[in-house]
């Protein structure tokens, strides 16, 4: 069974469309989906941003909102905008991390996504993780803990030199087996199509 | 029959995904196209660029450069990038500008950019100019001589304060007659199906 990385981060919105989507459809390929939370932040950093090119190019981050507001409707799923934008996914990206190495990340990942730009959820509010970890049936109290521990953190910075050596940019962005990558959700059916051939 | 205006500039690559096929997918679903060309260059400026964000952030653009040949491959169509990338498209938005007013903008769009993106030719090469305008069965020397009256550059400097005006941040970029805005090539199929609500 062939199988696709699916690099996300919390604060992507573009990521909430994949997340929802892409185990369904990845199935119905035949295709294994491996989740690979990851922070956007640094590599922005690296580019010279200090926060999402949605704010800092006012134009193209009208265009989003409408955008997201057009596709959501066409799939039928909500969508808001939290605030502020984008949030700090640290955090959920640490648990999501932590989820990954245990078969929850997804679970967890989709419910979180759900809550942030479905509804408008503050990454920053604690009930909120909870919720999410919750619904992956975890304990949330405890999760929230290990993520403090040095080993989480460590790993989540060598997830993201990976992310950077492996010339990602932004989110979502799918790579095949055998290297190819994918950015923008509008890029999924090709990426999964490419895993096929 | 429901327009759509179709903004694009000629040093812009996936505008010459949209020009290669808008004018079909459109008469398919019973819509006209206005054909807009435009300069990109102002607007970047305006947002602190001077040149292509594909040479600006190289990551972004070595996606791109992947992007077009898996998309080109897809859709039969030949893909070679200029050098320099990205060209300086002044002088073929004035042509494309005139065209627009004489019916016969699409073709030479068309030729433009086959010559451009399929070959890899030079826009600085005024031999190509004349190849897309001789296409558009336009005599070549009369048109570009047509190019240095100060009523081109003014309505170009006018086209492109429209398109600050009107939100415009990249290209290809699709406005439904309701003011409805959809940016990318990826973007296209949702236009034209906007335009029919």
């Amino acid at each position: 069974m062939p199988k696709i990385q699916f690099w996300y981060d919390f604060a992507s919105n573009y990521s909430y469309l994949s997340a929802m989507r892409i185990e369904e459809e990845a199935a119905m390929e035949g295709i294994g989906v491996e989740w690979r939370p990851f922070l956007l932040g640094p590599i922005f950093a690296a580019q010279g941003w200090d926060t999402s090119p949605f704010k800092i190019y006012p134009a193209k981050g009208r265009h989003m909102i409408r955008d997201m507001e057009r596709i959501c409707a066409d799939r039928g799923m909500s969508f808001r905008l939290p605030e502020p934008f984008p949030q700090n996914s640290l955090q959920a990206a640490r648990l999501a991390l932590i989820g990954e190495g245990e078969g929850w990340a997804p679970a967890f990942t989709r419910e979180l996504f759900r809550l942030e730009f479905g509804e408008g959820a503050s990454l920053a509010d604690r009930q909120v993780l909870a919720l999410a970890l919750a619904a992956a049936g975890q304990d949330a109290e405890a999760q929230m803990q290990r993520t403090q521990a040095p080993e989480i953190k460590t790993r989540l910075r060598a997830r993201n030199e990976e992310a950077q050596a492996l010339g990602i940019f932004g989110a979502p962005t799918f790579i095949t087996e055998g290297g190819e990558l994918f950015w923008g959700d509008d890029r999924l059916e090709q990426a999964l199509a490419w895993s096929l051939r």
